[in-house]
């Protein structure tokens, strides 16, 4: 894959600096009023243009932009591996005042590669079987997923598994600051971490971890862990099957949808992860645990 | 506004029930696991149609969809009023078995309203003037918003404002259940609890809200406040704004680009609404407190 070296891969702009007000109402009556700058998370829009059609739009913030679109066509199916990917750079789109904005990244894809369907967005939820429903939208991730995750036989042990969220939140550089970031994290069986990421919008965290596992050739993760910050949505679930990983670890809870997905392509899902408890939804045998229900 | 009475409104499947392993690991050498059934929030497609196109899919719980149609629709400026919706009702789509799955919603517009666009996603956040920026994402929404939001001289009292998550809190039914909720409350300026919803996406609570107020003919919301479970980002500021909402109020932190809309449209955003504290970051007049910065 090349990548467009004239400009910046968009790093630079994760955090701004605003005026604020800091409010103290103890003593209702008598509030009292500091005037501080506090830092806010960058959110701006990234157009991803595939040739020259532009096929989404995500509030994102900036910085390992080509991960992030890597990891979003892997994950969304609209390509099998980063090979498929020719050519990515930055657009020298402008604000008004003639600076680029680093806010369109063109895809320029491999010959032979098939272009994104004109409609994608509605692909994964819907089958001419099944009207619009949570089984149409796992049959439809299942069957355009690469990789046998339901066959990956790793064991992580509970314990280390419990301690990943602090090791990723001790990585959160920009969330401390702010507190305005979604954060995912790749890790090991054994608990090392491998990469992690930052962002306003929690599957553009996972679709950087995951773009850059592509980028580095590392796909499927077999043997990994993603861990994220908040809750495991099926979105997220998809994101992780799509990439070969075999367990998602969340600090909070699960949706319906996001355990039955993991349930059908067995891949473990673990929610609440919070020292020293956990819960497991599916795929405990990877905890070395019989299996639920 | 009329709606298809032979259909349910998509209640009764907020929360499923499923197998879950609750690992402790305070031993890590001799974890202890209990099986225990979960209650986990239901995530579902819901795909909106307008005429027999569909506009989006979005994964929401199910429940007060019609509310969560119209939100969605005049949020994003696709219609200017609930009245310019003539009928809403769920198609009989159904799933394998047979059932109906209520996951869609079929929109008959008003005669004489003009279908959304064909391309609406990238509508708001590109101009020909300015590319793909934040600032054409704002100027998007100014001039599509209907309402003078800086006009709107109601105050608030800081300490009435710092207790509102924790009222929120309160209404939220099924987060006790499953902690996998997010909310948004609207408020009176006096601190009334006037509608509470909850959903897996935070922008499926906001428009739920805000689609039952446009329903009962509350709009614009002058003088009201909304309040969200979690961070402000873009998106969420701009369904405040497009509703005539004057006060957006987050438990969490802003973006960049919240801040930077609710600056220029006069909106007053208050995060980490934590009693006793809170941030102003924009319209702090409305907390009778000078401006910011």
């Amino acid at each position: 894959m090349q990548v467009g070296t004239a400009y910046s891969d968009g790093m630079g702009r994760v955090t701004r600096r605003t005026p604020a007000l800091r409010i103290d109402v103890t003593d209702p009556n008598r509030p009292t009023v500091r005037t501080r700058p506090d830092t806010v998370t960058v959110e701006e829009p990234l157009e991803i243009r595939v040739g020259e059609t532009a096929l989404s739009v995500t509030m994102r913030t900036p910085g390992d932009d080509f991960d992030l679109v890597v990891g979003f066509l892997l994950t969304e199916g609209l390509i099998g591996a980063a090979d498929d990917v020719h050519h990515l750079m930055h657009c020298l789109d402008a604000d008004e005042g003639g600076a680029p904005t680093y806010n369109v990244v063109d895809v320029t894809l491999r010959d032979g590669v098939a272009p994104p369907p004109p409609d994608q967005a509605r692909r994964f939820y819907t089958t001419s079987s099944c009207g619009v429903c949570g089984k149409a939208s796992i049959d439809a991730i299942r069957t355009s997923g690469r990789y046998a995750v339901g066959a990956d036989t790793m064991v992580i042990a509970p314990h280390v598994l419990a301690g990943l969220p602090d090791l990723l939140r001790e990585h959160q550089k920009v969330f401390d600051r702010t507190g305005g970031l979604h954060a995912a994290g790749l890790f090991t069986r054994d608990g090392s971490l491998l990469a992690v990421r930052e962002d306003v919008g929690r599957h553009n965290a996972v679709d950087k971890v995951i773009g850059w596992a592509a980028r580095d050739e590392r796909l499927p993760l077999t043997g990994h862990v993603l861990v994220v910050s908040g809750r495991a949505s099926f979105e997220l679930t998809q994101k992780a099957y799509m990439a070969g990983l075999p367990v998602l670890a969340a600090v909070s809870a699960p949706s319906s949808l996001a355990v039955e997905l993991a349930c059908e392509v067995g891949l473990t899902l673990v929610g609440f992860v919070r020292a020293p408890r956990l819960t497991v939804y599916s795929g405990s045998q990877r905890l070395g645990i019989p299996a639920v229900g």
